[in-house]
C-alpha cells in the first residue's frame, strides 16, 4: 500500500465526526416509553453530498424502505437527509403509511431547502400499527432547530429497540496528509438475518466520491459484515444500510484507484465493528459467536455450512448453555446442503478440538464446559472437502430471546 | 368408495393390534435415568412380511440409518424385525458405531432365525458419543423372551426422549367382511424438520402387499404427514420412519386396483395423527399450531410460506405469548422467496381476521389475546395470487425450549 495512506484507527467520535455533518434527536412519543428518543434526523451541510443505500429483500418491504429506494433513484444519489423513527415500523401500513413517509420527506426537504427526494427515510418497531403522522411532523421543525455536531450522539440511541446498547463506530485514516473519517451506528437485536443489508444502519463519511461508487463500496462492506450476520433467522420487512459521503475531506475515491482498497477497508471496518456489536447485543444474547468454515468444496457450500450452523436453534441453545453438544453442529453442517464426507470432518471452539474424522476427539468434558462458558465463542469447522472458507457471526439462544419476543407489542 | 368398504375408524391399541405382531422393551442402562425403558423389540411373525423405510436427508446420518437402508435393499423389503434404542442416536460414532449396528443386527436374526438384513434398526439421542454395544447385545436374548402381544405397549414409552407422553395411533377398517389394522408409534420433541421422514415412527399393518407398493405408500403419508411438520427447523442425523406389512387380514392392496386409495388413506390417517401429536409435544411447546396457506400462485409458494412461517422464532415465540403480531407472519411470508403483492394478503387466527389486504384488519385486541391463548391455533394465510394451497404443522417456542435444549447432554 501507498506509505502516504494510513491504516484506519478506531477512534472515539459519533455521525458527526465526519466533516459536514450535523444531527438531532427527540422524544417525540412514538415508543411506549414516556420520555424515549425515537426520533432523529441525520444531515449533510454540503451540497456535493453523495448517498447511497442498501435495503431489505423481503417481500413485504416498509414505507420507508420503498420512499428512500424510490428517492436515491429519483435525486441520482444526492440525498442529504435521513430521518429515523422507532417505535413503529410503519410497514403493513397501506396507503396511510406511504403518505406519511411522503409527508415526512416533504416538510423535511422544506425545511432544511432541499427536494424532498433528497430526504431518505427508515423505521423501526412494531409492524402493522398505523404510525401516526402528526406526531412526526410536528417535531419536524424542533429537530432542525437542534441540529448540531454535538447532538449527533443521540441518534445511536434514538434508533435503538431491544437493543440493550447504542452502537457506534468511528475510524480514522489519513492519506496525503489529509484525515478522512468514517463514521457508523446501527440497531439490531433481533429480526436479523442475511438475506440483505439487515437492521438499521447509517454511516456518514468526508470522503469524496460519486453516488454510483459509495454505492458499490457499500455493497462490498455489507457483503463482509451485515450479511454474514445472524441472529433468529428472521428477515425485516425495514432493514436499511444508508451511507452519506459529504466530500468535505477533499479525499476523492476514485474507480481503479489504491483509494478505493483503501477505503472499503475501512467501510468494512465500520461495518464488521457494527456487525459483531448487533450479534453480542442479540435478543436475550449472552454470546458473540463467530463461525469459521474451511476446507468446504465450493464458496457456496461454505456459506451454507455456516449459514446452517450459525441459524440451528439447536446449536444456539447448545452454546447458551455451555454445553459441548458438537454432534448438532455436525448435524447442522449435514443438513445444510453442502457436499462433504461426514467421517472426514473437524470440529473446534476456541482451539479446542471437539471432533476429530467425524467422530468424538476425546476432549476434557470440563475444560470444554469452561470454553464454551466464554463470551466469545470461535466455531471453526473443517470439511476437509476443498479450499473454500465463509464467515459468519452470531449469537447464542437464551430464556431472555423467548421473553422479549413474546411479548413484544405488549 | 365401494359400499364394501368401510372408513377408517380410530381404536385403542398398539403395534401388536394388527395380526402377527409381538414386541418387547426392556431398560438396558443407554438411558441416564436408571430403569427407564430404551431398548425394544418389534416382530413380526409371518414370512411373507414386506417392510419399508424412509430416511433422514441429512449428510450426516447415523449408523443405524445407513445399515436399515443397506438392509432393506438387501434383504428385497423382506424385513420382519426392528430394533431400537432411545438414549444414544449412534450418530458420529465413526466405524465403532457401524460395527455396534451391523452386531445388533447380526444377534437379532441369529435369535429370531432370520437373516441380519432381515432386521432393522433405529436410534435416537444424545449425538457424538459411543454406543455400548454390550449394553444393547446382552440384552437381545431377554427381549426375544418377552416378546408378546402384551408388552407391544411399552415399546412407544422405549422410544421417548424429550417426550413428554407416548404416542400411538391405531386406525381400523373392513373391506369384504375382513378387518384391517394399522398402527403407528412415534418419538418427536425437537429436532423435527420436514426435508426427510422426521423423527421416529414405527408402523404395522396386517394388510398385505408387496414391499414397493409398501414403500410407495409410506412416501405418500409421510409426505401429507411428517413431511409437513416442524418444531425448530433442524434435521436430524436418525429421522427414521419404518412399516411392515404381515399380511396376516388376507386383505391385499395391489396396485391399480381402489385398495390403494383406502389404504393411503389409513397410513395418512395414522402418520398425521402421530405428526400432530409430535407438534402438539415439541419440546417446551405450549400449543399445536397449523398453519394454511391459500390463494399461492403455485404449490411451491403455498410450501414456501408456510414453512417460513411455521420455522420464524419470531412467530413462534409471539405465539407463545398469545401477542397477536399478525406483521411478523406477514414479514415470514415476504422472506419465503414466494412472490406474491404484500397489499392483497389475508391473515386470521382460528377464523378471526387479524390484517385483511394487507393491513391492519381493525380487531379487538384482547378478543385475539384470547383467541391466541388457546392450545390450539390455526393460522390461515391467503395470497390472492392464486389457487395453490399448502398445510404444515408446528408449535409455539416457549423458554421450556431453551432450558431443554441448553443442557440436553448434560
Amino acid at each position: 500500500m501507498n506509505p502516504a495512506i494510513s491504516t484506519w484507527e478506531p477512534i472515539d467520535g459519533d455521525l458527526a465526526t465526519p466533516l459536514g455533518f450535523r444531527a438531532a434527536a427527540i422524544a417525540a412519543g412514538i415508543k411506549k416509553a414516556h420520555g424515549a428518543l425515537d426520533l432523529a434526523l441525520i444531515f449533510s451541510d454540503s451540497p456535493a453530498t453523495t448517498a447511497a443505500g442498501v435495503f431489505t429483500t423481503n417481500r413485504v418491504a416498509a414505507a420507508p424502505v420503498l420512499l428512500s429506494r424510490q428517492n436515491l433513484v429519483e435525486s441520482r444519489g444526492r440525498c442529504r437527509a435521513i430521518v429515523v423513527n422507532s417505535g413503529n415500523a410503519n410497514a403493513c401500513t397501506g396507503e396511510a403509511g406511504m403518505r406519511t413517509a411522503a409527508e415526512t420527506a416533504r416538510v423535511t426537504g422544506e425545511l432544511l431547502g432541499i427536494e424532498p427526494s433528497q430526504v431518505l427515510l427508515a423505521s423501526t418497531g412494531v409492524i402493522g400499527l398505523p404510525l401516526r403522522a402528526d406526531l412526526i411532523l410536528q417535531q419536524l421543525p424542533h429537530l432542525k432547530e437542534r441540529l448540531a455536531k454535538e447532538n449527533a450522539h443521540a441518534v445511536a440511541q434514538a434508533i435503538m429497540t431491544t437493543d440493550t446498547v447504542p452502537k457506534t463506530c468511528v475510524v480514522r485514516s489519513e492519506t496525503k496528509g489529509t484525515a478522512v473519517h468514517i463514521a457508523g451506528i446501527a440497531k439490531g437485536a433481533g429480526m436479523i438475518h442475511p438475506r440483505m443489508a439487515t437492521m438499521l444502519s447509517f454511516l456518514t463519511t468526508d470522503a469524496s466520491m460519486g453516488a454510483r461508487m459509495l454505492h458499490n463500496l457499500l455493497l462490498s462492506a455489507a457483503g463482509d459484515s451485515f450479511n454474514r450476520l445472524t441472529v433468529d433467522g428472521d428477515t425485516s420487512t425495514n432493514d436499511t444500510l444508508l451511507a452519506l459521503a459529504s466530500g468535505l475531506s477533499q479525499t476523492a475515491v476514485i474507480p481503479g484507484n489504491e483509494s478505493r482498497a483503501w477505503f472499503v477497508e475501512g467501510l468494512s471496518l465500520v461495518c464488521q465493528t457494527l456487525a459483531c456489536m448487533i450479534a453480542r447485543d442479540g435478543e436475550g444474547a449472552s454470546k458473540l459467536v463467530t463461525v469459521e468454515v474451511a476446507g468446504a468444496r465450493t464458496p457456496l457450500d461454505a456459506d451454507r455450512v455456516a449459514r446452517a450452523i450459525a441459524n440451528s436453534p439447536l446449536v444456539k441453545t447448545a452454546l447458551a448453555g455451555a454445553d459441548p453438544n458438537w454432534g448438532r453442529i455436525i448435524c447442522a453442517a449435514g443438513y445444510s446442503g453442502a457436499r462433504f464426507d461426514p467421517n472426514q470432518v473437524d470440529l473446534s471452539v476456541n482451539g479446542m478440538v471437539l471432533c476429530r474424522r467425524g467422530v468424538d476427539a476425546g476432549f476434557d468434558e470440563a475444560a470444554a464446559h469452561r470454553e464454551l462458558a466464554r463470551k466469545e465463542l470461535l466455531l471453526q469447522v473443517d470439511l476437509h472437502a476443498g479450499s473454500a472458507t465463509a464467515r459468519v457471526w452470531t449469537c447464542d439462544f437464551t430464556r431472555d430471546y423467548i421473553d422479549i419476543n413474546s411479548s413484544y407489542r405488549s
